[in-house]
């Protein structure tokens, strides 16, 4: 499919039924793909610059973050007629779906994170948590919609609000997460979409540092690192939790490790190819997809034994995103 | 469609692209229905009376647990040819997928659970688990896949065995759970696929008292009860966990309940009809679709508001099956 604009680090959301894909180009556009007639259904051009969206549990909405110019802009899933812009006074990021007809986003300028409820027709009702931290660049919510975290650029540590709370606010965890031996630079901030949740605990990657970071998934207390090839940019459990997938930052981008969640140590270093950039696993994890862009790839791998089980050739893959997302809360 | 046998207590899993069911009926019929032609694909009646069954994580393999003859029985899911009979000398209840193209299932008669591993070409190898107690009458799995936890018909308590160890033990976990007063007889053991997880414990249907029970998620140590309208038939977590919604026992079964999790409470008694059989929520959980056998009606529920959005006619509903289960691992 062409058409669709700028899709350096694009991203993709479902309807329900699976049938439409809509995709959040970097350039602003966002486009409803028709899968089944593979034609494209709609599409706008609804700002300058945008950095991904979100659906609404319902499927009935559809919501981008916007850097230029700035901003949250909501359009009905049918038709991709504009329901509501919230402005917010600021470049928005970590757009995300939350149970009840609401979207959460943080706002880089002003350090606040938003939540947006379109439970009842009309105009969404803002909550805004204000003092979250210095410029929030990203951020992701907990697979059962319950916390939401954002990490900032301008603080050591991260922040989180819980939504179950009467009145959310944000609370700082694991302060000296984002410090870092200026000797070694951060060659990407890692990716919070990259949090994995292994049952226990969640893992995510250290900031600059060739390591990732075991949390208690109970009060969010450090419970130790495993070391690992290079920076991680995603670590990603597999759905049973039993394992986590890493891949890393230029220029170590050639190969994924696997790390086991009981031993916690590094159980597998799969050479995978150059600019290893995403992987995403089969929605009961027998297989894991992974996109090997400068090789023009996708390879495929059991999620047991490690054999390599397909290939797939595409142009300069990036990004791998499965329909099942679709029945997922925060995806 | 008809010509599926008798569907009274039967069940349904579904391919990974979500266009066939497998109906497993009691009386032993296996059914693959294409629902995207609207027609019986292939039918074998592998038994004389069958109780469940599970599809693979890769969706290859279909298994059924038999009571007569007994064991379990494993088909081609593209054919419905015959691939492993497993004898296991005894009626087979509790049967689940697992990862790694594993099924489990436990024995009435021998008070075993089995581990049916096919991850290798050829016979499966099976890890038979000794002394789970008297006579398991159901059983099921985490979500992740990590726990199995059978019932005992025979014992006051429940079996827990953690997948994720060397070698699989069972352990007893809730002494006294199945223990009751005898003035209250117990008019239908709870089904065990009601198990629900809300992040930080698992709610479970009491055996013949008018409550749940919350359970620890780390330990399985008791955390206290809620008390019910009824007898809980099937006690389900709204897919975020944020809610408990349950369903009763006969003569109380006209009504269900929702429980909030975090005070606990009963929060909502909804009147929904005669023979309330069960419930399913959409995959995000916005809304919930319940069968109300004797008034021939699926009847939809807001999961937010508890309106009534919709009426559905049908014969004697029963189980409510939506295809986004093709995803879950033990559904």
């Amino acid at each position: 499919m062409e058409g669709l604009g700028d899709l350096s680090h694009a991203s993709t959301v479902f309807s329900p039924d699976e049938r439409f894909a809509f995709i959040f180009g970097r350039d602003g556009g966002l486009t409803k793909l028709d899968m089944i007639g593979a034609r494209i259904a709609a599409r706008v051009v609804q700002a300058g610059n945008a950095i991904g969206g979100a659906i609404s549990d319902d499927g009935r909405l559809v919501a981008v973050s916007n850097y230029e110019p700035g901003g949250v802009r909501v359009f009905d899933a049918d038709t991709l007629e504009l329901v509501a812009d919230i402005p917010a006074g600021s470049k928005t990021v970590g757009l995300v779906d939350a149970p009840g007809r609401r979207f959460v986003f943080s706002l880089w300028d002003a350090g606040e994170t938003w939540i947006a409820d379109f439970a009842r027709p009309g105009a969404p009702v803002i909550t805004r948590i204000r003092g979250v931290g210095d410029r929030p660049y990203d951020g992701l919510i907990s697979g059962n919609g319950r916390y939401y975290i954002a990490g900032l650029f301008g603080e050591d540590h991260l922040s989180l609000v819980d939504l179950w709370a009467e009145a959310p606010a944000a609370r700082p965890i694991l302060p000296g997460y984002a410090a870092h031996d200026e000797k070694l630079p951060v060659y990407k901030m890692p990716h919070l979409e990259g949090w994995a949740f292994t049952g226990d605990a969640f893992v995510l990657p250290a900031v600059g540092l060739h390591e990732v970071l075991w949390v208690d998934a109970r009060g969010f207390a450090p419970l130790g690192t495993t070391r690992t090839h290079g920076q991680p940019v995603f670590a990603m459990a597999r759905p049973d939790g039993r394992q986590v997938w890493v891949n890393f930052a230029h220029p170590l981008n050639d190969v994924v490790q696997v790390i086991d969640t009981a031993s916690r140590e590094v159980i597998r270093t799969i050479p995978t190819g150059p600019a290893t950039l995403h992987m995403e696993f089969a929605p009961r994890g027998h297989e894991v997809w992974i996109s090997v862009r400068d090789e023009d790839r996708i390879k495929v791998f059991d999620c047991q034994d490690f054999a390599r089980l397909a290939e797939i050739e595409a142009q300069s893959p990036s990004g791998i995103f499965f329909t099942a997302r679709a029945h997922r809360i925060g995806l």
